[in-house]
Formats: structure tokens, sequence, C-alpha cells
């Protein structure tokens, strides 16, 4: 079966940065699909490609392998790293791009990468993209054992995705983790372990000053001028009114703080 | 032959939304080919959606599978339809998106995308474009006979995209329905149209206050300091100026009303 | 083994142009990889195409065809061209878009594609991507030969890419050829020409009234408060900063003028 290698960086697509990456692939297996996750993350921000990645992994088929290239760190001592889960493979930099795999899935493991025969000759210090993550993808799929790569390591860098503090009273503290182009605010509210930690049927969400009562199952029933929450498609409560933005409506942006009160 | 899957949305770039499609879809059938034709089609715009299809549905090869999510009415009764014509096979919303296939092929025909067990298990009420068209155009991909998915009908949703409305002394109203990524000014009044119900060999169009008389057969030859007109390459009437926006040197929008004038 | 064929044009994405020209490739050719490398060049700008499609194009398998539509003269009487280097072909107008191959590879050779047998019926005289140089590209990609398309050129127009003027007392004169995602600005300066005509071992930068003197090997180790080069990942000298914008905060645009002063 042909094997799926899909990207996700913070390169943009008006550069050729990502053109080179997949060239190098195509190179060293023209039978890859290759697919664009996005490239769209905003300049290193590690979280937020994290977010994406964490929200479409899965739809991919089994034995796909995720490259993920969003890499402050480049040059530095950071680590590369391949993470190996049940049915996928993801390689990138080691810095928590991957934090989700772990927090899913108790068997998944990482290797540090440093087998540098598997990469690029003459390296460059500014772009691992191309050198070091797509040579390695390349060559894990053309079957090349993830062992081979790099020993085991039991470290890897772990960022908290799903932002869920309890403090008093039963109310749940948390954060804006995305604002989508629609302009829906993404809470690190993940609506399945909501439910187990809230001890109470009813509750709101206050943002700013703004209390929002109404969890609606869809966008059509949403009240036409307030404020409402929703289950996303990625499994986290998150804000919208109805045909517009409500990161505008309500001057949202990611980071900022929401807070879940039961009552 | 290997199938292909063409994908027009609202959903842009930078969320994992088209992602998760593309998944969605390899799960089905690793083997199919999927194009982008354009993502950036500006949030809910059905009208500006169906336009931009139009114009390049046809350059694809036979069997081809248009996909295409634009769909404020996600969650609400608003129907998932399948539309076949003489060589090509549509799936989304039932909203106009498909209108001009309409218009061009006498012999379409469209079904009501019932037939839940070809939708993803568990389906979100946000996001039909993962849950419900992807797998459905999967499935098409891999075959499965369009009678399957639903029973014919005869009063899908349609839209007028070629706008041309006959008033007093033989003048013609319509619309500007798109700005392209070079400011050309793509008009309502479709060339071959036009010409039939025009009842003189010269014209001018009006837009505004301006009056713009010369219509050349390429942008080289236009004027390089007045705006003209040209037969686009979609078929359609366009206002161009030359190495320059014709949007921002007459500040033009979508929808701004245009009149050709005959004599 | 498949053909790949990749397309570089300032059609962005948003319109059907792109699609287009790939739905008349696959028509022809069903089997053919196709891969952007960006499509988000400033509208006609050539240089910058040329810059980006050099920085990129020798990743790519041997045999792939690289297929440039920046074409601000479609319709007038400027040739369509193939030019054929050791290992790769290009397709595109004779705009310059490939001035570097022949730099680079002094047996690569152009041809004026002529026949118009391999065109698209009826071609419209201002989209040539879609009916003129895709066609060619997907002939080429089933294998048609070269000298099929039209006879060799000994003329096709160049640019010089790598701007590197010698002036008064040792200094080098060159300029900002392109601003990436990240801010970096990238010069004219080609490292490993500047090295042989450099005559001297320390030297400084000076854009406008900064003087810039640290060159790094790598991001991690530049200055967090002063602008400092890096050798790119494409060759050419860059300004950077770290975990910023270079170009925004020293105010460099592409275009601006730099100087290499010794000593």
């Amino acid at each position: 079966m042909k094997r799926i290698v899909t990207l996700l960086t913070d390169f943009g697509t008006s550069d050729y940065f990502v053109a080179a990456m997949k060239g190098v692939i195509l190179t060293r297996n023209p039978e890859v699909t290759l697919i664009d996750i996005t490239h769209e993350i905003k300049p290193q921000d590690v979280r937020a490609g994290a977010f994406t990645l964490s929200c479409c992994y899965h739809d991919f088929p089994s034995g796909t392998i995720h490259l993920a290239v969003i890499d402050p760190g480049v040059g530095s001592e950071r680590r590369a790293i391949l993470v190996e889960s049940k049915h996928y493979f993801f390689v990138g930099p080691d810095n928590g791009l991957f934090s989700f795999v772990f927090d899913r899935d108790s068997h998944a493991c990482a290797r540090h990468v440093t087998k540098s025969g598997y990469f690029r000759p003459n390296r460059s210090a500014t772009f691992h993209g191309r050198d070091l993550f797509a040579p390695v993808a390349a060559c894990l799929s053309l079957g090349v054992p993830p062992e081979k790569f790099g020993a085991l390591i039991n470290d890897p860098v772990r960022l908290d995705l799903a932002d869920m503090q309890m403090s008093a009273h039963g109310a749940i503290q948390g954060s804006i983790i995305h604002i989508d182009r629609f302009g829906n605010c993404v809470t690190s509210f993940q609506w399945e372990k909501l439910k187990e930690q809230l001890n109470a049927s009813r509750f709101w969400l206050q943002i700013g000053k703004t209390e929002i009562t109404d969890l609606v199952p869809n966008y059509a029933v949403g009240s036409s001028t307030l404020p409402f929450l929703i289950i996303g498609s990625a499994g986290f409560i998150e804000i919208s009114v109805r045909d517009g933005s409500a990161a505008k409506a309500l001057g949202v942006a990611a980071g900022n703080r929401v807070v879940i009160v039961p009552g």
C-alpha cells in the first residue's frame, strides 16, 4: 500500500521551504502520497501546531507518517525525535509538538533520531525540515524500521494542551487555545473530560465580563444575537456567534483565560 | 484508472479542516488523487464558490468527483446532495453551489443523500465536510453507484450566476461577480450569451460614473492609462487595467452593478 | 517511474487558475504527481519567482518538469520556452524566470515552443498557463521528446539574480532579493561567490545606516538584541534577528541596497 506523509509547519506557502521538503521526500520515495495539514501555523507557535495536529492526525489511514516542523530551536541542542503510536509515526523536533500522542496512547514511545546516515549530506544549520526531518520521514515511508534511527528516550518534552485547572467553588479555569477561520474560539475544555470533572448538571462559561450560558447542538439553532457554546468538531467547547466571528464580537484572542462556573 | 476528487471549501488553509477531510477520504480509498480547487472562498459565500467551481470543473478528466463544502446551514435541515452530470459527480450541501451544472447540462440529476451507512459514525453537527460529504465522495470514488446514496429529487436549490437583465433602450443590467487576485473585475455577462442578446455591433459598459468602451483581445494591447474590457478566461467580460488592479483603480467590489449600453 | 510536475505561479490560491492548470494536466496524464512550489509570488514579479524556483528545483528527482507561469506578457509576442538542463525540464514564458538554469548548467538549452498541436484548442489570449504551458508540461510528462515542441534558440531572456557589483575600496554592492515569512532578509550575495571575491578575512554588511558584523552558524547562537548575518538554506547571506522579523526591525524591503565592506 502507498504510504502517506503529512506535513505541518510554520513555513507559510509563499517561500520555497515546503517545496524543498517535498522534493527531498519524493527523491527518496517517489511513490509516497504527500498531504499538507497546514503551513500557516503562527511562526514558532509550537502549541498551536500541536493543537492543529491533534485535531486530525487520527483521521488518516493507519501507517501514516506525520512530519511536523515548528522549530525555533533549529541548529541548537534540541533533539530530533521519532514518535511511534499504535497507528502512526511522528517526526519532528522535540519541543512538545507531539505531546498529545502520549496523552492518548500510553504505549507510544519516542526515539532520539541520531543516525546521520539517514540525513541529507552537508545539512544546513537553519533548515532541518529539509535536511533532517524530511529524509527521515522518507526513509520511514520506505520501510526502514524505527529502531534504526536512534535509541528510545523516556523524557520527550510535553506540553499541556487541555488546560483545565480546578479552582474554588467548583469552578474550572482554562484558556482559549485557538481561533479558527470563522472566528470560533476553541477553549481548552475537552467536553468528555469536562463532563467527568464538572460537579453539576448546569454551568456557564465566563470570558472577561461576558457570561455565556447556551450550549447548542448546532450552529443553525444558535442565537442570532448572543454568543453561544457548542461542542466543536475537535471535541473541545467552542464559543461561537451565528453568521459571524465570535473572536471579533467578544474581542477574544488565543491565550485569553476562560472559566467554567457550575450552577 | 485512478479517480480524482477535487475539494472546494471556505475552510481556509490554516485550520485542520481540509486535512481532516482528506484523511477521511484516504482512509476509505488510499488510491484516490486529491486536488484542491481553493479553500479561500469568503466564509459562507455560496455564490462565490459556485462561480469558482463553474470556471474549472470541466477542465478535469471525465469521472472526476467535485466535493464542495460551503455550508452555512450545517446541522440544520438543509439537504446533502449528489449531482450527476454527463462527465462529473458533485457532492455537497443543497444550497445552490452546483446551480451551473443544471444550466449547462439538461440531463443532470440530483439525489438527496440520505443513506447514513456511508457516513462517518458519530457524525458531528458542525462538520459535515468531514463526517458526511468526504465519506460519500470516497465511496463514489470506490465505485459505489449513485443510486445507493439516496433518491432523486427535482427541486435542488438554484442560484442565477449569469445575471443579465434586459432593461429600457436595449441596455442590459448585470453585476460584478468576482474580483480576482490581479484586481480584474469579472462581470456577470457571459460573452456568448451577451452577443446573442445585444442588438448592436458596438456597446460600452457603465460602472458607477465610468464608461468603458475598449474591448481588447489581450492585456498587452490594452491601454496603459485607461480601464478596458476583455473576454476573461472563464468566458465572462472582465474589466482590467494594465499592470495594476482595476478593482482598486475604479473602487469596485463584488456585487456592484454594471450596465451594458448599446451604441 | 511516475513523473513529477511542479507548479510555481503568481496566481494565488483563491481563484480557479491553478486548479484549471492541474485539471488540464491530469486530463492528459492522470498518472502524474503534481507538487505546488508556491502560487504566492507577488503579481508579475518575475525576479521573485526566479529566486524561489532557484532555491528548490534541484531538490526534486531527476526528470521532474518545473512549470512556472509569471507572465505579464501573456498574449503578446513574448515567446513560450522549454528549457532542458542535465536533470530537469522547465516550461514557461521567456522572461527570465529560468535564468539561473543557464548560470548553473552550461549545457542547458532552450527551445521556442511553437507547435500548437500540443496546445489546448481555442486557447485564450489571457491564460496561457492553462491553454499552452500546462498541456506542454503534460505532454512532456508522457514522454514526448523536447525537440517536438519547437526549435532551439540561443537568446533566452536572462536576469541577474546574484547581484554583486565590485565598487571602490573593495566594497561589494548588492540588494535584498527576498523577505521570507519569518522576516529574514535574503541578500543577493551568494556565500560561495562572495568568499572568492572578498579580499579580506573580515567584513561587515551595511544596510541604510545599520552596520551588521556578526556572522553566526545558527539562529540559536545569534544575538537576542542585535541583527546578525547567517548563511541561509539557499546559500545566500541573510539578515536575521532572533525570535522576530529582521525586515520589520530594520525597516527593510525587497530591492533595498546592501553593501559588503571588508575590514
